[in-house]
């Protein structure tokens, strides 16, 4: 199975475009887990016990683990390895947002595909198409391209004119055109543009794109949905992070926004 | 003491332009390592007391040891302390290749800064200033921005016309103009690009640029040098790898690289 129809059956499954960002921070740790040993992973699988049947996609972020070295990549492993075990229908969004020349990439595939057995990443276009191969070929997994991100300044660049096109555009109408042999890439495009999420969706009607930045980066809601949606009402990969995780009662939390969502769908 | 001081006191003490790109490959590993317990850091820890005294940098590349998980890391984390205790005096670069927004980025930077304690790191420009504030505010450490790479086809999005200027050399000029009131970025730029090289000294004149790609990727030494030597004759950190990590006696190809380019200069 691909990483689209693996997607694709969990929001069916699960009647949500809800993913969750599995990003933990030591300061943000609940008071109770200040014994364990594996602290990062303890909240993981509180999150994933209480939400696995919300949500269409678990979206862990390297970066927070990183932080902690070799015991945040174990935990990291764990974690993965526990959701492949108890929720094999639900798949792992590795943000990691790579992208290295050819032969060094082999290491991040390795670590992602090999390791972690995460079923799809975020990837870096800066380098091309031929540096990434060895993430393209990977035809049963999901490669998220970075095209408009949700961070204030992501215009600097990603905006920039090229001939009349903004460069996130270009990238998007690039990747679709010559990257896609595989059939195994996205987006990322950030809540925040709307008129980015527009943009791309004329060029690709049916691709379920990951969007993170509602929330505590401002993206809103009904706008994304608005403008995002598919003609088959879904095609959107709500990332939720901060809103979800830090809530005194996750399921809770997790719950309210899968239903926000499908109310505006 | 900032980066860019510590790589010029290299340069001069050990009179070399050459930086080794610590790049373990399990199936390249010498024989005798088969046995130990942390082959990745016995290599490293071989290949840096045989050549401590001919670089000006050595240069990890994350991707190498996350291919191998969380005990890749506490390698990497192990070849970095050493490094730290035994030749404090040689800067390490983390050839990690991130960028994420601004909140997630901590992570990172306590993975490269904190945790490995790297003397600089290599980055995306595409998500943006205001994202990678997490690192340009660590006015003590190098920061290798992404410009032209080594890849073949890091021309399809890096040489796009930006109202006639190839978008590395927009890169370039906006990190130089925006980006660096703390003095502490540069670039990347491949040695198969020598009109890249040649372009971004015109708008840098004396700055240490981080060239990767001579050797198993093709560039020139000769052109390299050419091109890109400041009026000091120095603002090069040749980085090669291969060539050297897998000779058969490490010492002397390094010493033959380090006395290559000290004959061009």
């Amino acid at each position: 199975m691909t990483f689209f129809e693996k997607l694709h059956n969990a929001i069916q499954q699960n009647n949500s475009l809800l993913c969750i960002g599995l990003d933990p921070v030591e300061q943000f740790l609940p008071e109770e887990l200040g014994e364990s040993n594996t602290p990062f992973f303890s909240l993981n699988k509180t999150i994933i016990d209480q939400t696995h049947d919300l949500v269409c996609a678990y979206k862990p972020n390297s970066a927070f683990y990183e932080a902690n070295g070799d015991r945040g990549i174990a935990e990291l492993k764990t974690t993965c390895d526990y959701l492949r075990i108890m929720y094999p229908e639900i798949p792992i969004i590795l943000d990691a947002k790579r992208g290295d020349i050819g032969s060094t990439n082999e290491g991040y595939t390795a670590y992602a595909f090999d390791y972690l057995q995460a079923d799809a990443i975020t990837l870096h276009p800066y380098l091309g198409q031929i540096s990434l191969e060895p993430f393209l070929k990977r035809q049963e997994k999901g490669l998220f391209i970075l095209c408009k991100t949700s961070n204030p300044g992501a215009e600097e660049f990603q905006n920039l004119s090229i001939e009349g096109t903004p460069l996130y555009q270009y990238v998007a109408k690039h990747v679709l055109d010559k990257w896609n042999g595989n059939k195994n890439c996205s987006f990322v495009i950030g809540a925040t543009d709307t008129q980015a999420i527009a943009d791309v969706r004329k060029l690709a009607p049916s691709l379920p794109f990951l969007i993170p930045g509602i929330g505590a980066q401002g993206g809103d809601m009904r706008s994304v949905l608005q403008t995002g949606l598919t003609a088959a009402k879904d095609g959107l990969i709500i990332s939720i992070s901060r809103d979800i995780i830090r809530a005194a009662n996750i399921r809770e939390a997790a719950q309210k926004k899968r239903d926000e969502i499908n109310a505006l769908r």
